[in-house]
């Protein structure tokens, strides 16, 4: 269940999309949120109130997913916002009958998209100088850092909502810790096992709204077009394991792991008064270019909870990253392919310059070498069994009423493989 | 339209799923194919053919795509295929009613699922070595690869079916041709234009038909219960935006241009009598082992075709990859990941020992060093416009009436951008 913490992100300012049930309203439907109301959409519409809406059709609210009402045409989708912040402004929905409103505590929420493909890029040039000097002993961003946003695609069946327990994996890397008699060898021996070193990374995500078909292509200028929103994603790694296996095709399984993504998608029009401009870039090809390299004045924190107590790990900008979610998404589709409503593009872990602002533990701790103190006294290299990853975001400072909310997991023991949810005909056994 | 010339492909020893419409069957539904007669199997169900098949919904042949059939319990898609074929034998099912079948000039072929997660792995160690050795003059396989089949995720959504035009695509490439002013330099300047090299690659790959859920993995050995059935796959290569792209992250863009599959799905029950022994292999973790390392015999071919002529460029036998589809879909859920309905699983190039048996150009002209000789007269580096690549491949040998059909696709000129299909809201104009 989502903390009441950050009601002060939900302000008028905001109103969300996101996917909710609770007792009164046992299926999932599009929900929005204030404060610590939320409120069913497809029951507002049920009372008349989008009656000033025009082309909102029942059926998209009336579905287990936001996916229908990502892809309106943008100014209906303006509409439907606009009315909720209108009758809040005027009489902070009092007016709305109680079936359409649920207490916080009362819902539970839902991944907000049937996610389509899922791609995650490395748009922080902080991040890569930073992991390329713990991986490789090389601080040179990649060949083509400065040319595009260099991505892959990841596992869309393993994103997964705010507050599911990620387990940590089981997977194939080389033994840090070898025995006596393999320790003088040149290569580690590889083992079969829970992972050692367990992260998360800290990322925006654009969630696709309108499609585009493929042979079409795109300006980043006109992706936002096709943005419906943004949520914070946690792109929980297993850095041995992705370690040994990413060359040459790149992370899979240590990937795979689980991704967080939080509940609510905040708007391009709750964003619009965050507009800033981007970092200076090398010269690029006319579809990446965005004379205002647009993009948002976003605060972006990453703590880690044990026993309770919060340990602040980075605070981030969106706006320091060297590319921005629109050229994310142009480069994305240049070779022809096409943008499904529901894909997930991220914008890789959010680091920026300076000690405070490191956006994963493989660049706060060197790679596990300066383990980090928190708060609860304890110390870290990497992840330990129970430890909770809260990421949240604010665009403008902390008082702007407009946030994401949190984006939290907690990291649960492996399970034995011959253990596997009992006995059932799916159990694989070892 | 898919050729007549694989009708022998389609005995009663194989009938596959595929989705079909035609002019009487406006709407894609789930089919099979016997000859060069294609039957619609929800008319079938409508005739009371398959009455005696239990717990068979209607629902799930009355669908665009073959996903609700292939999530069936295994026993039922046993005794629909089984009823189709016991009909077969008899009377050659000459006393369907002529409402369910069409022949296969009437017919258009759909892409048989809704595509969930494409995976895509490196199973054999020739296309590995002779791939590394034209790229980085090294012919070692990757590190990881004696100990799972590495993969990377492809983009799903670049998934199409089999006669659908590919588009030479877009992307940023180092020039291999530098103007004289940059000739000197030690790195050749990156320019933007219409990918120079071009491929293809014969894959084998599995779709998944019974879900797993996440954290449950699965041992190579139960694997197959969760294979719907296998397709051939071209998964087209743009090489120079794909070189310059996928350090350190893998293929992105140079591997989304467009990934045919074949239409027809083959079920693991006729390929069952093919089962072989594959490579020997070193000491694997217990998920990965297999102890007859069950593969199937099926020979692949690639053609290009020019101007109406067809030049064999390679036949390639899926059991002397070193890892099976087995070990692949185990390999893929073993850090706690899902399957779903419709995943696609692809076994990389499938390439053998020998000249003969190499699975895309860029090992048979060795990165376009040594042009191959056509048929047609001329010669290869890479693709050209208005090739054709047909993948085609048979259980055993020509003549076993198991086969896969085809999987064709013809490359077209890159479109320039200020073109793209007119002035409609999507088009993206540089």
């Amino acid at each position: 269940m989502e903390s009441r913490s950050y009601a002060h992100h939900f302000s008028e300012h905001n109103i969300p999309f996101g996917v909710a049930s609770s007792e009164r309203h046992p299926l999932p439907r599009p929900a929005t949120r204030l404060g610590n109301t939320v409120f069913f959409l497809e029951a507002l519409y049920r009372q008349g109130f989008f009656e000033g809406v025009t082309n909102l059709p029942y059926d998209v609210l009336d579905q287990p997913n936001l996916s229908q009402l990502a892809a309106l045409p943008r100014p209906v989708l303006r509409a439907l916002r606009q009315r909720i912040q209108d009758e809040f402004k005027q009489n902070g929905l009092a007016a709305v009958l109680e079936e359409a409103k649920e207490d916080m505590d009362d819902v539970k929420l839902h991944l907000p998209v049937a996610i389509g493909d899922f791609s995650d890029f490395s748009c922080s040039l902080e991040h890569v100088k930073n992991a390329g000097r713990v991986i490789f002993n090389d601080g040179r961003p990649p060949p083509a850092f400065f040319n595009f946003p260099i991505g892959y695609q990841g596992r869309a069946s393993s994103i997964v909502v705010s507050g599911t327990d990620i387990e940590r994996p089981l997977g194939q890397f080389r033994n840090p810790k070898p025995a006596a008699a393999d320790a003088g060898a040149d290569v580690k021996p590889v083992i079969y096992g829970p992972s050692q070193k367990m992260d998360y990374e800290l990322e925006l995500a654009a969630i696709i709204g309108k499609p585009l078909p493929m042979k079409q292509r795109l300006k980043a200028t006109r992706a936002d077009e096709h943005i419906f929103g943004f949520a914070l994603l946690n792109d929980w790694s297993a850095r041995d394991i992705q370690g040994f296996e990413m060359t040459p095709l790149g992370p899979f399984n240590g990937k795979s792991v689980g991704t967080t993504m939080s509940p609510w998608i905040v708007t391009l029009e709750a964003l619009e008064p965050f507009k800033v401009m981007g970092q200076p870039q090398s010269p690029v090809p006319a579809y990446l270019e965005d004379l205002n390299r647009t993009t948002y004045s976003i605060r972006m924190q990453a703590e880690i909870v044990v026993e309770g107590k919060a340990t602040v790990m980075c605070v981030s900008r969106v706006q320091s990253m060297y590319w921005t979610t629109r050229q994310m998404v142009a480069h994305a589709v240049s070779s022809g392919s096409s943008l499904r409503t529901g894909d997930v593009l991220a914008t890789g872990t959010v680091s920026g310059p300076g000690e405070g602002a490191l956006g994963c533990l493989l660049e706060v701790t060197r790679g596990g070498s300066a383990p980090v103190r928190l708060s609860c006294g304890g110390s870290r290299a990497f992840l330990e069994d129970g430890d909770t990853v809260r990421l949240t975001a604010t665009a403008g400072d902390e008082s702007s009423g407009v946030g994401f909310g949190e984006c939290t997991g907690r990291v649960v023991p492996s399970q034995p493989f011959d253990d596997c949810n009992g006995t059932g005909p799916e159990c694989g056994r070892l």
